[in-house]
């Protein structure tokens, strides 16, 4: 039974799969904590059982009472595992140390996986505990794509595009092992990356999650002169200058109306149009971007809550795709079926449901599988 | 007689253009001021004849004292003309002020275009002197190409991408006045634009001229939080970061050895090839965004110093545009042709030599005769 926790900045996602199995055996979605938290198991509302108020931690540790089995391994989705982690690592004392390390890089998102670790820990001090990243599945990208232009002396100390959202590719590319695919994340946090042949070639987001494509709050890339003017110019201090382009910006500052893409397709406001305009414009030129580092294209792929869920948003990035031999099923789109392109096109177009606690606990289970020789089966180093 | 100024930031282009000739009756070169001026006139180095050491104003009184025949009126590239400025414009006190204010945004160029224009004023109290733009070409982009998703207040006070190198692609559009075409000005500073049937779609450089590609000595574009990172983690100044993107990055940072293409082909170093092959790739990353604007791609342009001379840089962008149909003849290529495309190819490849003068005065000269109808030919307004 392996224990898979997945912590957002203000949820978490934990699941108990058999080893092996596809399916969890049991799933709790704890949304809202630090404010009005609220339970969903096995996709159930559990409107009489209010989970704790307080942190992740007392979240995790009360949602381990509730388990239905002991579990013999867990698996963290951790944000951020800078330079050193191009895969899955077991988690000792030296590897929580540089996680730590890394949490000025992700602070709205490795804290709270951080403490989730220890909540395990405290719970059960002899469970192997794994962590996998989310940046690690970009480790495999040439080194010019992860390059900035900077100083040579920057890049080496890490100053590099590390890229996010790589255990839902890695779940994206499980699907799609060959070709070259352009997959589209679209959640709050949003990005693209390019695969080919099941490994990541380049994507949108860089050394930190607001680079690339405009989201709910985020700017996404700006020019980095227009950063240093607003302090230089407009006397912003560098924290409200973060405090901007993180939190106000994307389609809560274009539209003035709500970052989230329902609330502005439902209003009629010319401004709520605009930004779910520009939001598909973003897309479609960061694609035409990653669109030439595959060299062609075979596969469009979306994902995530508005991957999913928005028909406009897709049928947008299509239009605007065209020129990539990108053709739409309209009425497929609109349905939000799984295939949406136009059947025996040159571009496969397809929606697969994020899945990044599957995703962990399938490349758990292939590692296990892959190095139970009679040792410990979990005894493995960087 | 039209006077042509165009001040670079150590540089000065003078030319005399009879009205609707299409070269120049004299032009003159200033390169160094402020170290070691040198003059070329009429392509012809000028080693007897040292212009003044001191700044742009007093080099262009020196070169004014040496004009061949007195103008009739003056025509100036300024770099920067704002959201108000659209096309060329009549210069007074008014406009003047207006352009004083810009200087912090092209505090390496606009100051220097000011003051020439103020030379101008002074040696010749009533020549009529006229202001082009390398913002102006943009200003027919869709709005979406032109927004930052920033939160609408400061949209509206004008943190939008102006663009630059307008003048460039103005005469590159001249010569491609149908179709879409991308083109690449490529010199020490350096951006692509896609344009549409003659007019400008999209663009790299943006709110500034740090934005898009790398360069000789600047970053181009990096994730936003990377900039602050450099402030809050490194402890730099606002005033170090852009000195370190705007001077220390681009082809001489990456490389540690110059920021000169000539000088890094030269080099056996490794640093000296990465840095080349990451100009090439954002390039070609940068370039399919404009194509996915552009929604396909039917001529490439190459203009500017590297442009024009880098058969390597050249072969470098079309190998990685090949997706696009894009075919190079290698020996042409070598040989800096003008076709150096593939004959009767999809996508047409070219080499534009960059003219901002000639693009000044015929801009000026057909503003002249359509305006020509008894007034004053000059008496527009903005």
């Amino acid at each position: 039974m392996i224990l898979v926790l997945n912590a957002g900045s203000s949820s978490l996602r934990c699941a108990l799969f058999r080893s092996g199995a596809d399916a969890p055996a049991w799933r709790a979605h704890v949304a809202g904590i630090g404010h009005e938290p609220n339970l969903t198991v096995d996709g159930a509302s559990q409107e009489g059982e209010r989970p704790p108020e307080d942190d992740h931690a007392t979240v995790a540790r009360w949602l381990f009472a509730r388990l239905p089995a002991a579990p013999t391994a867990a698996a963290h989705r951790v944000v951020h595992g800078g330079l050193r982690h191009a895969a899955r690592v077991r988690l000792d004392a030296e590897v929580m140390a540089a996680l730590e390390q890394l949490v000025p890089l992700a602070p709205a998102h490795q804290p709270q996986a951080l403490a989730c670790i220890r909540a395990v820990a405290e719970t059960w001090p002899h469970l192997p505990q794994v962590a996998c990243f989310d940046t690690a599945f970009h480790r495999t990208q040439d080194r010019l794509a992860q390059l900035y232009p900077l100083p040579r002396a920057l890049i080496d100390v890490g100053l590099v595009r590390f890229g996010f959202h790589g255990l839902s590719y890695a779940h994206v590319a499980r699907t799609f092992p060959h070709g070259r695919v352009l997959a589209a994340h679209l959640g709050h946090g949003a990005s693209l990356c390019a695969i080919r042949d099941g490994r990541s070639v380049a994507t949108t987001m860089g050394f930190t999650t607001l680079d690339g494509l405009m989201m709910g709050t985020r700017s996404g890339a700006v020019d980095p002169g227009l950063v240093l003017h607003l302090i230089r110019e407009h006397g912003l201090t560098p924290d409200a200058v973060a405090e901007l382009l993180n939190e106000r910006s994307g389609l809560l500052g274009v539209s003035g109306i709500s970052d989230d893409v329902r609330v502005l397709k439902a209003s009629g406001a010319p401004e709520a149009r605009e930004a779910l305009d520009l939001f598909a414009y973003r897309i479609v030129r960061e694609a035409g971007s990653l669109i030439a580092a595959l060299g062609g294209l075979d596969a469009l792929v979306f994902t995530g809550g508005i991957g999913e869920h928005s028909a406009q948003v897709r049928a947008a990035v299509c239009r605007g795709l065209a020129f990539a031999n990108v053709t739409l099923d309209e009425a497929a789109n609109d349905r939000c079926e799984e295939h949406i392109g136009v059947q025996r096109a040159a571009v496969e177009v397809r929606i697969v449901p994020a899945d990044e606690e599957r995703e962990i606990a399938l490349s758990m289970a292939g590692f296990l599988a892959k190095n139970h020789n009679g040792r410990d089966p979990l005894s493995f180093g960087r």
